[in-house]
């Protein structure tokens, strides 16, 4: 795909150059607007204003929501006013609040002050909402239609205001002090008879998020339930707005996005890696990384604690990355899947019990078989192959046994602490491998030799 | 949400009781096919045929696409031929196609004979294409025009063979050969004069995927372009069938799932966790962990081969758990952040070098800050809280500079392997935490040792 970019790109640069411009405006027509923002993305920027004037109007527009904020900003300083207005007007109000989002102060007071008064009052509006809230992914262009209505005179209000309208797909059905009383589709409404009544022909089983709800729990609803859109009222039950499918799985690409990021001990940012900055992605994964490595001190501690020991039987120490590792892996592979469950909303605090119950099985015959692998393994390779004479049996046992009581600490922490979080309304995400790792690494340090101990005779 | 599910779930239960079906059919008809379907789950089973058959028909086939596998074998083993006949007629052909492919062979044959000739073929025909591919989630369900239609002609098409069109929001022209030479939306259509022809006011930029294509990319598609539908056609460009969002909604999920499994060393699996039973939990995590342990065996040579030395400075042994944590989290924050970026498009091979050059320059301020505030640490606590005579300032930089050299390491092996993987068209989810963790264990040992030898003289 990137490669077929080069190619348009020099295309572009050469048609730029010998200034065919007509010629440049017929290819850009053809292409699509997230095509000719990724392209936009490539080209040197002094170039960029010109071509972006080539576009056709709507074409303008549709691309100029899909360009990264840089560009967007770019375009907007070299704008006249009337340019700006142009391209405002066409904005679909939801695209326009996000971009007003991203702006400096003084662009943003030149675009509010293009946008007409509706426009700027809606847009304000959305503003307003807090930030990963459905008001905020919302849109305030929805069509709404009355219950006495017929599907003709339906049909007739879509044709007129239609336009303007982000999606006509699903219709609304409000009362006159805006009360959402019912949804059709369009399929709906075109495959009724012309008199039909909107009334009888609706559906009242309305399904609606409110404005303050959290942005990624109504992503997953178009997951669940299949919708184009949902509508968005206030706490007096009154339409506000709605949500797109296209918005929703922006959200959920992001929301999970982030989720990985902090699985994995990163502070989450919202630009794509090669966009960061140096800095910005050291400041991203550096606390993180501090406070993990300031809580393996204990693990350290635990080591001097036994040092004596250790010094006695140094073959000990052999196996403490090995059993470090396999706790880390079994307590990561526990959390990971109940983080993941309990954000495709599959797992709950209520079913607590049900999963450390399935832990518990599952990390006693996975800490058995590979106790039975391990032991044999160290009996071969270690003592047979190797000839250390520091590796007897009973070395080799104490081995086994730790790795079966690490494994089950391992998977019974690492499921429990993101249902627990989630309980508390911490975010469950953060109590993945590194943080479990850290907790499990001193677990099974102190496991080991207090087994060893036991076993040994320290 | 799911509490809200017990409450409802006793007053099912209770209407069930006193036999109220016609209170029980009211309260089932108020809800949403998703709804019925997370109720069912926890309905006895013997009670729920009972219940299926008190859904009015159109709910009842979307219930049934909704519910899970074995709830769906459950209640066909108890449907009569005509039952069985009822529920079929209403389903879409993507979802009669996903059916099938769940069911063992005898719960095939009764399905496949009860749907009519026509559906049967078309269902046999999405089951030919191989899993995970466009074809396999498409439906052949859609609506298409003529380039010669009016727009009332079409509308007056839609309004005939609309009903069991999955989707009619995106329409498509075909050639009399079934060439796709053009789209558009009902909303071009709706607004548009009775008179217009279709060649006239569809849009013939067509984005299209091949039937052969990967679910996947085809379901990034619809994030990049925020369409409603993607047109599917063949090797001869011929129009075969549609993916709507929905289904592409669902592709993103399961298939981000996967790589969050296989980034914590998990075979996926296509069960909701708590679905799974022990054993299949065991099976998809064991074989990992086995790997992962036995390639452990390395740190373990290492650390024998380092044994006197190390017998001679044991406090350099309680360094090592936090050395490896650390390496292994740097690690994993590059690999994780490189694996997201592929998966989104975001990253490809084309940018190896930049991003290797990014990750060495964040590697070096990363480790560098980490080695002046572990250094200052091992000075504070170490040497002059806990009075160990063993911890001197050569041991603290000893270690502080193992530290920068093996993040430095961590990050590059961190980013590199997963575009590598890329390249090698293998998986790059796999590169993640766990894999590198093991490969960075050794480096950092070896890094330790190497670095003591050179700084302590052991």
């Amino acid at each position: 795909m990137r490669d077929n970019t080069f190619v348009l790109e020099e295309t572009i640069n050469a048609l730029l150059e010998s200034k065919k411009y007509s010629t440049l405006r017929d290819v850009l027509s053809t292409m699509n607007a997230a095509d000719v923002a990724i392209l936009f993305e490539e080209i040197p920027e002094d170039k960029l204003p010109l071509l972006f004037r080539l576009l056709p109007k709507e074409l303008a527009a549709e691309t100029f929501v899909e360009m990264d904020t840089d560009n967007q900003e770019l375009l907007i300083r070299g704008f006249s006013d009337n340019e700006l207005k142009e391209v405002v007007d066409e904005l679909y109000v939801d695209d326009a609040a996000d971009i007003v989002e991203e702006m400096p102060a003084n662009v943003v007071k030149r675009i509010l002050k293009q946008a007409d008064p509706e426009t700027r009052k809606m847009i304000n509006e959305i503003l307003n909402y807090p930030e990963d809230s459905a008001g905020s992914i919302m849109t305030t262009e929805y069509v709404s239609l009355r219950p006495k209505m017929t599907a003709e005179e339906a049909i007739k209000r879509i044709r007129r205001t239609g336009v303007d309208k982000e999606t006509i797909y699903t219709c609304y059905v409000t009362q006159d002090d805006r009360t959402l009383i019912g949804y059709l589709s369009i399929k709906t409404l075109i495959l009724s008879e012309e008199d039909d009544r909107i009334e009888d022909i609706m559906d009242s089983n309305i399904i609606a998020v409110r404005t303050t709800d959290d942005q990624e729990d109504v992503a997953r609803m178009f997951s669940k339930y299949n919708f184009m859109a949902l509508p968005v009222v206030d706490k007096e039950d009154r339409l506000v707005g709605i949500v797109t499918v296209d918005d929703a799985i922006d959200v959920l690409t992001e929301e999970t996005t982030e989720d990985i990021e902090k699985m994995a001990a990163i502070t989450p940012s919202e630009k794509p890696y090669l966009k960061t900055s140096v800095i910005e992605t050291w400041k991203a994964r550096m606390p993180w990384l501090l406070l993990l490595m300031i809580s393996a001190t204990f693990t350290g501690l635990i080591i001097t604690k036994f040092e004596t020991a250790l010094a006695a039987q140094v073959a000990l120490m052999s196996f403490v990355p090995m059993l470090m590792d396999t706790a880390g892996n079994s307590g990561s592979q526990a959390s990971v899947t109940v983080i993941r469950g309990i954000a495709l909303q599959e797992i709950g605090f209520v079913d607590f019990f049900k999963v450390v119950l399935k832990e518990a099985r599952v990390s006693l015959i996975c800490g058995a078989t590979l106790a039975v692998v391990c032991f044999g393994k160290i009996m071969l390779v270690d003592h047979l192959l190797m000839h250390n004479p520091a590796v007897t049996a009973m070395v080799a046992f104490t081995v086994a046994v730790t790795l079966v009581l690490t494994i089950v600490c391992a998977k019974l922490v690492g499921c429990m602490l993101p249902m627990l979080a989630e309980r508390l309304k911490l975010d469950p995400a953060v109590m993945a491998s590194p943080f479990i790792t850290t907790i499990v690494d001193a677990v099974s340090l102190l496991i080991y030799f207090k087994v060893a101990t036991a076993l040994l005779g320290l």
